[in-house]
């Protein structure tokens, strides 16, 4: 029910972080470009096959020692129907190997419109009676802008198919302040948000204390964090903003309750980019400069944190 | 510039209304899909498939008196990447028939992402070199909660190619005023938004004093239609909820200036399912029923509204 396969996944691995799968084209290795484009050309199917070579290497490598991946849809996108079949092999593989998937795709609408992105991102579509798995992630990141009516869809499914919502609360970006900071009352828009998440998780519990209603917090704002984690204890974070974006291990760990749980981390670039930036490292050991990364991530974020157990 | 194109399509149309072709398979006649499931089986790409003759057929018939659609891009996620495929094969066939396109996809992110989602619906995807149009929409609904960040990396693609975005301001929903009508100081969350609407849009000003920034405002709200067709007199409006959710023309005419321009609006099932509202209409008439459809809904629309015109 709700995050708790993930929450088992985090204990099993003792590793509270995520690989956000946001594969631009720069990001994959020459050799790899060079052997799609040969056979498919430049285009967007020679762009979406050098994608999924690339993620499939790096689950394959690190599979064992992380909990869950989160492909951004937009990177997908980007690549047309070609790179949204890439998502959609990526997240059937990646959930085949046993990781939790979380498609960050920030969706939001009304009715049954919401019920559409529910059914193709968590649930399971009808087609003239037979029953299929459009995209079959295990959770996906909502916004909450349009109220109840935009999120009630997802509950839905949330609790039919045992799926799990993230929604954005405090992103991690500098001019988040410019609405989500702003006061209704003598409560912020983020905390106002984060409000909602507490009540619309309350259909949806797990068994270790936290809902299927996360919630999105940006780990660039860690008074906000330790705020958030104070305020809402039945919410589960997704932390973005971890390296790249300039949040430090230390300021993250506001993010978790005593037992090392209740947030879990995401970095993409640094990941998927690492074979970059280690000295002299062949862009065919791509993978495992990404695994390599994620144990200095996880030993990083852990050294900050309680043993994480479910006692 | 702009929404310039889309002003001038409703000139020549007389009709300030676009077609949101939201299309669950229960819309399809049983014809089509019976043809399709024959070919392709019960599947996703059957499903696809039988959509996309929907979805042509209805263009076929509606082109030169519509002046636009809005697809919704959960209907073709819905079916899988299969269903994302008629998405693009439908926004490319509405553009070859003239028609201006805008993807219903509320989407929002920040830096890079954003840059990834603009790139996606409205710009040129760089595929080592070769650029390609991933979906090539004229515009994108957009949801403003991540500040000016999500809003920047839009903004350099409207500019480069000549696009749009709609960025939600108040919808049409019930629970809409959860979050929107609290208070910031003496002003609504909405209105708030809408005034970023205005200052987003000052680089990108058109041609007949509007910006490429339109605002979404659910017709639901005659009285915030009002409000916000006055605070913001360079922000186009995108008007859902007209019809079945029960916004009616009188009211829905407080969104237009006074040359009956500055915003269109919205309506999906109305058209698309106006063979089954009709008494005795063959379902093989789909097409033609929403054709008097768009009729009907347009004379109702302007019997409201000052002669449409440029001058």
């Amino acid at each position: 029910m709700a995050f708790d396969r993930l929450i088992e996944n985090i204990v099993k691995t003792q590793n509270p972080s995520v690989v956000g799968l946001d594969p631009k084209l720069d990001y994959v290795p020459e050799y790899i470009k060079e052997k799609k484009f040969k056979k498919y050309g430049k285009t967007l199917k020679g762009a979406a096959k050098a994608i999924w070579e690339f993620n499939k290497t790096i689950i394959d490598e690190i599979h064992d020692i992380c909990p869950a991946i989160k492909p951004q849809a937009a990177y997908y996108e980007m690549y047309g129907y070609e790179g949204v079949k890439t998502l959609y092999k990526t997240i059937q593989y990646a959930k085949e190997k046993g990781m939790f998937v979380m498609t960050d795709g920030k969706r939001n609408d009304i009715g049954a419109t919401m019920e559409a992105y529910a059914t193709a991102h968590l649930g399971l579509t009808d087609v003239g009676g037979e029953l299929v798995e459009a995209f079959g992630a295990d959770a996906l990141t909502v916004n909450g802008y349009l109220g109840s009516d935009g999120i009630n869809p997802l509950l839905e499914q949330c609790r039919k198919y045992d799926k799990g919502i993230f929604v954005l609360v405090k992103t991690s970006n500098k001019s988040s302040g410019e609405l989500q900071d702003l006061m209704i009352g003598n409560k912020t828009v983020y905390a106002t948000m984060g409000s909602m998440c507490e009540l619309w998780g309350k259909d949806v519990m797990g068994k270790y204390g936290y809902s299927g209603v996360g919630a999105v917090v940006g780990a660039t704002y860690p008074e906000q964090l330790a705020e958030m984690r104070k305020a809402l204890p039945h919410t589960f974070f997704l932390v973005p903003g971890y390296g790249a974006q300039g949040g430090g291990a230390e300021g993250v760990s506001k993010a978790f309750d005593d037992h090392g749980l209740g947030a879990i981390v995401n970095s993409s670039r640094g990941v998927m980019c690492a074979y970059k930036k280690e000295d002299n490292c062949d862009e065919h050991d791509f993978a495992k400069a990404a695994r390599r990364e994620v144990i200095r991530m996880k030993e990083d974020i852990i050294s900050y944190l309680p043993k994480i157990t479910l006692e």
